[in-house]
């Protein structure tokens, strides 16, 4: 163990393990959760290459070998429960992705919630044995996020009651599903239904696309792998082009609903269902936000526990990096926000269960307003945690570089969780317009409830703009429910100036639509600010919870770094609304530095307490003993490249050069 | 040709040609850069697989084949001009590296400057023949940016006249030299110079690592490459570990400092004039930041003109990408960076010409303030152009994230700036220390020159924080002038703020040294803004020697949009310093609205200006003819998964599953 860490560990001012209970949810569930990557970390059958030693097809070839092994192990170890079932499956896949993720993500459940009981019949034995692999072909080469857009048709034949599948163009090519390039044999491809000479919009369709023993792609059939990508390259995902491919009816997804024999369409009667499942997968990109930046964290304080470099004083020893007010002001607002995002994710898990029955029995009232926050969040927390694992990276010198530090594949893989599932700015846009809605619902006199209500408080003209001397200094720096409140009213008045910008487009222009476009920046801005006033409440709101003296000490700190930071980067926001004056902007920057000294001592702890263990890390800089440069050499001389001291390219070019010249 | 970027074209108000020759240096070096271009384009020699279709080993193959053909290349084409040299070289490599670059860049230069004459006799053309491949060896696995921590030692031994070169330590191994791996069979070492007892701290060392007709490692020689990084895969950065490697004296480079025959030590006359080549590479990353952005914006813009995607009013065909204020946002203000780092790295480059003279003279008078200034760039151009990198990508929606947009790759060769040539956050303290000091001489009355004088002026009570209401309103929002002054203002602020917490502290601590590492945020901060203010002063100085007026007037808007921008993004900033008022930021944000609507006509004409042939982009996002889907998927069919239509581990793992189920 290197000792520099070992003192790290030594003078925290808190107990670890306390606070790990604390973010599992309670001591049995900490124990039960190491029970279960034991299962993973002893299992010689999961030991396995370095992903990054790998050519693109081995890798795809290891996911599928683990995806394989996964469903014969939960099965053996009779473990079924959903999140026993993700904490294992998250244990075998560390940083990256596995090959099956959409048969069960998207394909089985698809099938759970939109099949006939006929359809069940069929289907679910198929699936569930993983005779039919699946996937779910939305997407297309040139549409995303707009539904309507999408081109792919399925046209029914009355005469043989089949559909018949087309990709028209070039851009309605299926493009992304993941899994559909090499794995699946069948996918629920997404196209507009046309029957009797109509367009019914978007249904879904079982699509055989190869042949469930040869695996051949079918008849009419072009499907492959899109290629080499920035991250999930142990994920096939995939393309498909459909010519004139012909379905039964029955293979049309008819729970809602309906084309009779004859092609008569019978509409579905409601759609708000698949607004739960939108709900819940953005909460749990939330809570991936949360453990991607935490691994981050872990990472660059272990690594700058242990790394010296340069000099403080003449003369001295080179000091731990931990050490330079730089370092700790790159990471410690990290390490705060990868607490506040862990607590933010959990509520958000925690609502969407409380609800979700509220949901199943046909009671949607709480639903919009945790629609509106999950899409805000899932981007507030997405575009942060992603910037903050490229500023962990760059913290850790060149060796941040090196893949062996785990980081690059850490950023890689967790991006595209700022597109996929709803894009970042569309996300915001979402909530910017629940926020308004609500702004105007308050304005014309209505009582809001829920988190939005403040947009009530609000117009009791507390939140106009006035010059700075004239308001009253109501924000108490050092508490952080006045903090708080200063996030809650700064939130407010960025509603304000997003509606009041509307209403001056609308002044000067006609459609509704436009003024909205003329307004995005003002509505994406409002959005960030609101989300980060929930963050900021619910981080402190947290607080409550925890009553160990000494870790409500540290969560306290770091909730306050968390704030005041936050107001350092957007103090511009706060000076504008008259929230704050400038003498005390000043004041919290020099504030902000005290924090940053007194967490110092405790920043290994915090990490520690996420408790990742090493092989779920797979980063030689953030070893829990510290020794970085031993292992790092280890990792290094393994490399493909190094199975030969000389590489053959120096016969085959280098040195008949020589004879050239 | 896809018909929007037709469309784009057309409705330009301006001449590209005619801003491509001012990015040029003149309408002559337009065409002779084509031509050496087509020199490149034209080759079948040059032909390649994409890069990320081949392994790592495949990969610095290629680019092997390409380093050597390029030696043949320029000699029968007599290219011998440096900046020829540059063009023909960045045109074959396009994103990627060389694998000779650091023989270039390092080996030979070192050569050349630190040789006795004796030595040059022997190394050069040893060098020049490439039977000498070299690289430059002082990074260590434990050891950057300080040199004194560097613990590699160079022990002389006078019984044999030899040096023994060891590596102590793990941590001493060297790491990370480009070319150190699997190319060169010497290095040149840096090493703790032990003589006759006592160390003379570091000094460079010609050393065989590699046999050089069988390429083999020499005795007490451990090489190998440090295995796959983010980016930089086609180069072999390597460690080294040295064994007792006995050398001759002779291999020591000794233009300056010397070893007699009898271990007595002479000391070098002075060390000045490494200086000027650190000067001269940053002031290439701040050319490298522009021309990396350049060709994400370039990507991204002409994407989202050929794009189209949702819906801004209902029923109306999908509008372009670029319609949306969000998407102007996230694009236009990069691409006024662009621009104002291009003239800052064409303003570095003339500079640092135009006194290398002198400092080859010996006059190194303006030499510190370069320096610093260089420092400073280097590490603000990189760091908004990384970010701004991920910007772009992630503005292509999913498909910034295939490896066919180009994207991902430009972001993972260019991210390295940020810590190479020395890391960011030390570049901006080197600068801070030079402001900081250039503060106290002028509040001790001494009159500043060159870009620090405002520190002058700003002693003249302009800048004292004060009432916003108690203010007159001094700064246009229209005019550059104004908003140049605006910027020199904040920036004589910042490092007026940073000095009064370096005082603050030193009453209150003892060491010089504590009181500047627990002010280093404001240090930074005020670093940033005073290269924040250069850009723009730079970008508005160039706008006088631009005489076409339709280029100049778009050039004129670009310029307001990146002040004024930037002031949005640092209103807390110009608000503390009573610079703006309230209304004013709000003014601005308007302001930067309208600037987007007028830029958009001119955008696409803009990215057409830089002039990036297809072949150097490497995108199908970012083509010139705009048809992106086709391409896009033609790359999918050719990568390399879908070589055969049934990946084999389907047969391996996925059909014996369900026997097993």
């Amino acid at each position: 163990m290197n000792p520099d860490i070992v003192k790290e560990r030594r003078n925290a001012t808190f107990d670890v393990e306390t606070l790990t209970n604390i973010l599992d949810g309670g001591p049995e569930k900490t124990s039960r959760r190491r029970e279960i990557e034991s299962l993973v970390l002893n299992d010689p059958d999961f030991k396995e290459q370095d992903p990054n030693f790998l050519s693109r097809s081995e890798r795809y070839e290891q996911a599928v070998r683990k995806s394989a092994q996964m469903i014969l192990k939960l099965r053996e170890y009779g473990i079924a429960d959903p999140e026993e079932i993700y904490c294992y499956k998250s244990t075998v896949r560390g940083t990256f992705h596995e090959a099956l993720g959409l048969h069960y993500a998207m394909f089985l459940p698809t099938l759970y919630n939109q099949c006939t009981p006929e359809q069940s019949a069929k289907w679910l034995p198929l699936a569930e044995s993983f005779q039919a692999l699946g996937t779910y072909a939305q997407t297309e080469l040139g549409h995303g996020t707009h539904l309507r857009g999408l081109e792919t048709t399925a046209t029914y034949d009355p005469a043989t009651q089949e559909f018949v599948l087309n990709s028209p163009t070039v851009s309605s090519i299926k493009w992304w599903p993941g899994g559909l390039g090499k794995t699946s044999n069948h996918a629920i491809v997404l196209a507009q239904l046309y029957t009797q000479g109509n367009c019914h919009g978007l249904h879904a369709f079982i699509t055989p696309i190869r042949d469930m023993d040869t695996h051949q792609p079918l008849p009419g059939i072009v499907v492959g792998d899109i290629g080499p990508k920035f991250g999930f390259n142990e994920v096939d995902n995939g393309f498909l082009k459909l010519e004139n491919v012909r379905i039964p009816r029955e293979n049309m997804l008819m729970k809602f609903a309906k084309v009779e024999p004859d092609g008569t369409y019978v509409k579905p009667p409601s759609a708000k269902l698949t607004y739960g499942t939108m709900v819940f997968i953005r909460s749990m990109i939330v809570g991936d936000s949360a453990r991607c930046l935490a691994k981050a964290c872990t990472i660059s304080i272990r690594y700058s526990a242990v790394r010296h470099q340069s000099e403080i004083r003449p003369g001295d020893p080179e000091p731990q990096i931990l050490d330079y007010q730089t370092q700790q002001h790159k990471l410690f607002p990290l390490l705060a926000t990868a607490y506040a995002f862990t607590y933010v994710g959990q509520y958000m898990h925690d609502t969407y269960q409380r609800i979700s029955g509220d949901i199943n029995a046909g009671d949607f009232s709480e639903l919009p307003e945790l629609h509106a926050l999950s899409a805000g969040l899932k981007a507030f927390t997405s575009w942060i945690a992603n910037a903050g694992i490229e500023v962990c990276r760059m913290s850790c010198g060149g060796h941040g570089y090196s893949r062996s530090s785990g980081l690059p594949d850490i950023y890689v893989e967790f991006t595209p969780s700022c597109t996929y599932e709803g894009e970042n700015t569309v996300m915001m846009l979402q909530t910017a317009r629940y926020l308004v809605k609500s702004y105007r619902q308050a304005k014309a006199g209505k009582q809001l409830n829920g988190i939005v209500s403040y947009l009530s408080e609000a117009r009791h003209g507390r939140v106009q703009p006035q010059p700075v001397a004239a308001r009253p200094r109501v924000v108490d720096i050092n508490d952080l429910a006045s903090l708080v409140e200063a996030y809650k009213l700064r939130a407010a008045n960025l509603v304000e100036l997003a509606a009041k910008s509307i209403q001056q487009e609308l002044q000067h222009r006609k459609s509704q639509e436009d003024a909205w476009n003329n307004s995005a920046i003002e509505l994406v801005r409002s959005s960030d600010a609101h989300c980060h006033y929930v963050v900021v409440k619910l981080f402190t709101d947290k607080l409550g919870e925890i009553s160990d003296t000494a870790v409500h000490s540290v969560m306290s700190t770091l909730a306050l770094l968390y704030a005041l930071h936050g107001i350092t980067k957007n103090s511009g926001d706060f000076l504008q609304a008259g929230l704050l004056t400038v003498p005390q902007v000043l004041q919290i920057s020099t504030r902000v530095k005290e924090l940053l000294s007194q967490l110092r001592p405790n920043t290994v702890a915090l990490v520690d307490a996420f408790d990742f263990h090493d092989m779920k890390l797979n980063s030689v800089l953030g070893r829990y003993d510290g020794n970085v440069y031993e292992n790092m050499f280890e990792w290094a001389r393994n490399s493909p490249l190094n199975t030969t001291e000389v590489h053959e390219s120096f016969h085959k070019y280098l040195k008949p050069l020589r004879a050239k010249l």
